[in-house]
């Protein structure tokens, strides 16, 4: 396997379009708005955005006035549902089952109350108002200190407090730690409720078939096999009989990573007997799907002159809202990554994930990374400078190593390029002279640098289930077809797992076709999510395409008599080494498919289990000019550079790194889903709520790391989420530099930095 | 393997409605006329049907006037087309490349000329007429013996003959066998144009995605792989980018065994990017796709005084039509099976596949055997008369038995229950006292029994290709999913494989899905033909599963702590031989499914090629009665003992002989495609094409024998062809039994038996 990583790639390393862009980029892709079933009814859904409490119990439900409209096919209530509770979070482990698909109570303003199937949107809409609603008012909380107070209003009945998970995970001994340290630091960092804002809503299409009991879901979903298994257990339909296929997505960052919209919609195709189309609105994917987490961190550290960390004490508190979905994830992981980043022999990590009367938090790009690393990386440059060190200095000196134990997970890691980030990070931007200029600005735009490191995983183990599958079939004019089961959202991964069976078969790009998202189609896998695509589903198809290969290489050896280990594949053909004796790919398919003795179809099989969680890393630095006079801060340049282990697609890396450093500014300066103290949300829309936009977004530099991860496909991790963390205390850090404020609440508005410059800070 | 098959099967061996059934019967089965996608085009084609001549040269073809017709979208002809060759037949082995999508020839009376895709049928259908055509009329022959000699009108200006195949199979010393003979015996045989009519038309939905290059071809074909390959092949389309997908299929018969209308509709959309779609008319099936071979069978027996035979000279002229499709096939198969079917030490076969300029013959359920079937046991029940033997007794006498060497095919018999069927079916219809009082009628109305026996291949081995590959899935809630690619017509194999597999994985049949005839979600398989379904892809089907049992119990192994050889699976659990220890299949699955280092899909993967073609055996016994002044004939009983190895879903077995009395008695006395001198068909629809209908059907017994074949799965063999082959000798005897007239021309219509009456004969 080595042996031939050291030779020549031919399509992984090269940058190619995305196969699927051409049709996407047409509008002939088929997104889910686009399937029409003759028949089909569109459903819609009565939520509590406009009840008066954001906790109530439902008193009274009238749906009489609805269900006589001409055109309306079925209204159902919470009377009507299985009353068969499941977790939202895309793997069954460490699942809450507290959802319903529609339950008697609402735990926040946007909680679904009923929902209407009919013969078009509008008459579905209609129904909506007819629907009879008396609530009775349950006292509600909003802030989680306040939620996880004992006597706080009980948001779940069933539970005992409004913790839906507590986390804690430790190492050394924090009371030495605290004792050896020369100076300890304490900060309390905050962070905002940050949407999604994919820009196609979550939708499915749910088809159930009266007289055979197969049902058939379209989705918009990352995780199309947990979209089974969740409609099987809710609805009762044995899995065998589900298929679910994930169409044209468009974006998901793991707001389509939850079990959102498919077990209302196929209960109401079951109890129609026809297609039923449910497609949210932009309002409802803002307030009743999911947001990143807003959380409050506490950080302790210790610290010598020298700047040797000698102690660490973490506390995360999540506001999951009313819901508990990923939130156990969320703190989970949060407990074994930025924890782990720098060296530290004494920590004491506690993460709470609680339920408040609030829009709902899961999973979203950089799963708690954003949270955590903002507090720490921050932090840490509050120390650089308390201690008279050069933050990146610093840094370096503390960072996590190759063939370091990762403290927060037990793990070895067998590559890390993040000292090689670092580094060629602060050469491009100019680190040392930027960072000396900045003490001596005057007038009223300052300019500033400043820098933050990540570590992220490329799957879940050890502590999720790991395992991915993959089927690569030959055919007999020499090309494959690879079925997995990954999703791609947009970002490219179908492009990035063809490529890999294309270079382990010896073919062009363009022979290889993929069969996806389709779970009559290909083996099970748990979905999209975590990073896991490239390196799990990576290594899934590599181990197939070379079942597949060898398989090949068999029937060739057979045919040219040569020893199968001097065959290999290149360019369409079996070539021998060291000898001009070739057959090519088809010719050996088309002799042994057909012919009984040597008979059979290649199928390459797999199914991949990791040895590790195969951490990537990276390092940003951004330059800002900040208006002393307005609180305006300007953006003016990034330089992100990742350790990826090996970029399959150069061009689709770059693309994720351009893609989460204007995700991270956001996060960093403007998004803030905001409620007001009923907690109605109050820019549920994208007039409101700001996103940066392609003005907005600064010169980006980016630099591909290549630090080979042995367990990698071609030596790849992952590159998606990480990135996402580190803009914004890059930037936070950045204004530091630049005038001497410290923000520990994000996002850094306006409004928000002009009152702390008023103040003095 | 055989210890299992010992213990009590739970699945197999019981009668089971058909899984799709429901479905079906209540109308919501999608066939391919359900289907419509937006933007869809209508295609029709015009045929040379009304052209003057059945030969000719186009010599000029003016398309402009049809263009120009509002509606129409693209009118095609034989310049349009690209000039590649290609055979319709089922497997590239053997194949004769004639073909065209469109040709600058017509070669019989409903050849293609041109095709027009138009936004609705009527405007296509209006189209066709404004297509101007002139002919230059060429030499036309119609009968095959005519067309064989030299200076004969060459109607594929390529071959050196008219003789699609030649084929030569024999064994001993012919001559010698002939000088040992007491007796010898000749006759000619001939038989009609038989018609599939299967209730459902032929047709094709293609969807060419002209900014990906991929195209799903929608098809009601028997061979969705076949499918792809030739599409592949003439359009120059990689394999990688097509997708076949079987629709629901109203019977196939054989008749959609070919490649016929596929290469032109995805040509047609093609063209237009546009979804085409294309449904032959009942005309279009009769004269224009396939029809079975109209054959002439010359026999010469040598036999001795007791009944041995001593030397067979068969010739078999099989008038293929214009195009060669499957005539090598057919004629290749007729060499290996009546002729092995009685014991005989010097034989010869001689056999030729003649092109005319009429309509196409090609594969039909039987494949050779009814016409070769009909000359041999007509004829064997003339030489028993002659020697004053009874026939059956003579048959007895000379037929193959298990272990037998089967001389057509030089492969030795490891099961053959022919001599219990014989015997059975006698004792049923109470042969020998019914055969003796024939003699003792008076009156018009005269009453006959008769028999015959056939031998028919569970597959092509050795000649074809012999492979079949299936996959099974395991479900976390312990339901499974097969994946295969044969071709469910109608026939109920979907189901006979679903229950293969619930046997074997120790489920209930309602725990299996099936996911078959999308050539995206399985494995290749040559397609449903040869009787091939229930051994080739139940073997394969078992292995598969078996392969999955394998990896549960390995896992169950693991998590029991018992050693894996003790466990076995039974109504969806584990259990340990000899003790109360279990666990079920869905437990294991999810323990093992989700964590990471037990972790993985089970996928179960086979690739079947068989050590034998298995044939399988049946004798039926016919009685009539014959009205002498009419011709009339009546069957009254037909008593069908059938060896099929192991009944799997006897309730499909029964059904599956049922069908082949009343499509064999159609062959005996009533169904012929009639030509008039000019090569026009005269009954190309249902009121003039006369089939038995329900009330035609005399009573028939099923007798199912099991003579268990070692190499079927659980003892199985092929079901569906041979006993197609045996109810015209068997009738035709009876008659000759009755009133002492032997019909040696087909069918036996009630003007042909007058007149061979009033003849005196």
């Amino acid at each position: 396997m080595i042996k031939q990583e050291q030779e020549k790639l031919r399509v992984v390393g090269k940058s190619s379009p995305r196969i699927t862009g051409a049709l996407e980029a047409s509008g002939l892709a088929e997104y889910i708005t686009d399937i029409k079933i003759p028949g089909m009814l569109y459903a819609k859904i009565l939520t509590s955005i406009n009840c008066p409490y954001a906790h109530a119990r439902i008193k009274r439900i009238d749906a009489s006035k609805a269900e006589k409209l001409p055109g309306v096919v079925c209204v159902v209530t919470h009377k009507d549902v299985p009353r068969v509770a499941y977790s939202s979070k895309a793997l069954p482990a460490a699942g809450v089952y507290d959802e319903y698909i529609l339950d008697d109570k609402v735990r926040f303003k946007g909680d679904k109350v009923a929902a209407v199937a009919a013969v078009d949107e509008d008459t579905a809409e209609e129904a909506l108002e007819l629907i009879d609603v008396e609530y009775e008012e349950l006292p509600a909380v909003f802030d989680p200190e306040e939620a996880m107070k004992p006597g706080a209003p009980k948001i779940h009945e069933a539970k005992d407090q409004n913790i839906t998970i507590r986390v804690r995970n430790e190492w050394g001994d924090i009371e030495k730690g605290f004792r050896e340290a020369d100076y300890i630091f304490e900060g309390r960092y905050e962070t905002s409720i940050q949407a999604h804002c994919a820009m196609e809503p979550h939708g499915c299409l749910a088809n159930y078939n009266k007289i055979t009991g197969d049902i058939t879901i379209w989705s918009t979903t990352q995780i199309p096999f947990q979209v089974l298994r969740v409609v099987s257990e809710v609805l009762g339909i044995k899995m065998s009989k589900i298929r679910v296929i994930k169409t044209f997505t468009g974006g998901g960052f793991g707001g389509k990573d939850e079990i959102l919209v498919e077990p209302l919609c196929a209960f109401l195709s079951v109890k129609t007997g026809r297609p039923v189309k449910l497609i949210l609105t932009r309002k409802e994917v803002f307030v009743g799907t999911r947001t990143r987490h807003p959380a409050v961190i506490y950080l302790k550290t210790g610290v010598k002159k020298d700047g040797t960390l000698t102690a660490r004490y973490v506390k995360a508190i999540l506001n999951g809202g009313a819901y508990a979905g990923a939130t156990p994830g969320v703190v989970g992981a949060m407990s074994t990554r930025e924890i782990g980043l720098y060296r530290c022999e004494n920590v004491k990590f506690e993460g709470f994930g609680v339920y408040t009367n609030t829009p709902v938090a899961a999973a979203f790009r950089g799963y708690g990374n954003p949270q955590h690393n903002f507090a720490v990386d921050t932090h840490m440059d509050e120390i650089a400078e308390k201690l008279g060190m050069d933050p990146l200095e610093f840094k370096l000196k503390n960072t996590i190593r190759e063939g370091d134990i990762n403290r927060g997970t037990g793990i070895k890691l067998e590559s890390c390029g993040l000292q090689e980030c670092m580094r060629k990070g602060a050469e491009r931007i100019g680190w040392a002279k930027k960072r000396s200029s900045a003490s001596n600005q005057k007038g009223t735009r300052r300019r500033g640098i400043g820098m933050a490191c990540f570590m992220h995983n490329s799957n879940v183990y050890p502590y999720g289930s790991e395992c991915s599958s993959a089927l690569v079939k030959v055919n007999d004019d020499g090309t494959a077809t690879a079925h997995f089961g990954a999703a791609d959202m947009g970002q490219g991964s179908s492009t990035t797992l063809a490529k890999i069976a294309a270079e382990e078969l010896g073919m062009s790009l363009e022979n290889i076709n993929i069969v996806t998202g389709d779970t009559a189609s290909v083996p099970y896998d748990p979905g999209s999510y975590g990073s896991r695509t490239t390196f799990m589903m990576g290594n899934a198809v590599r181990e197939a395409a070379r079942d597949a290969k060898m398989q090949i290489i068999a029937r060739a050896s057979k045919i040219l008599n040569v020893d199968p280990g001097k065959l290999f594949l290149e360019n369409g053909e079996i070539k021998v080494r060291g000898k001009d004796k070739r057959i090519s790919i088809s010719e050996v398919v088309k002799r042994t498919l057909y012919s009984t003795k040597e008979g059979g179809v290649i199928v390459g099989k797999s199914s991949y289990s990791p040895p590790s969680n195969a951490p990537y890393f990276g390092a940003q630095f951004a330059e800002v000019e900040v208006d002393t006079e307005t609180g305006q801060v300007d953006v003016l340049r990034v330089v992100a550079a990742h350790d990826v282990g090996k970029a399959i697609n150069p061009m689709a890396v770059e693309g994720q790194l351009e893609g989460m450093v204007s995700m991270g500014m956001g996060f960093a300066l403007i998004e803030e889903m905001l409620l007001d103290k009923s907690g109605s949300t109050l820019n549920a829309d994208f007039l409101d709520y700001k996103l940066p936009r392609a003005r907005d977004m600064p010169a980006v530099d980016t630099i591909i790391v290549e630090r080979r991860e042995p367990s990698g496909p071609f030596g790849a991790k992952g590159v998606g989420e990480g990135g996402v963390a580190v803009t914004a205390p890059a930037v936070v850090n950045a204004i530091y530099n630049a005038i001497g404020i410290r923000m520990k609440k994000l996002p850094v508005t306006q409004d928000r930095l002009l009152k702390a410059i008023k103040g003095g800070n």
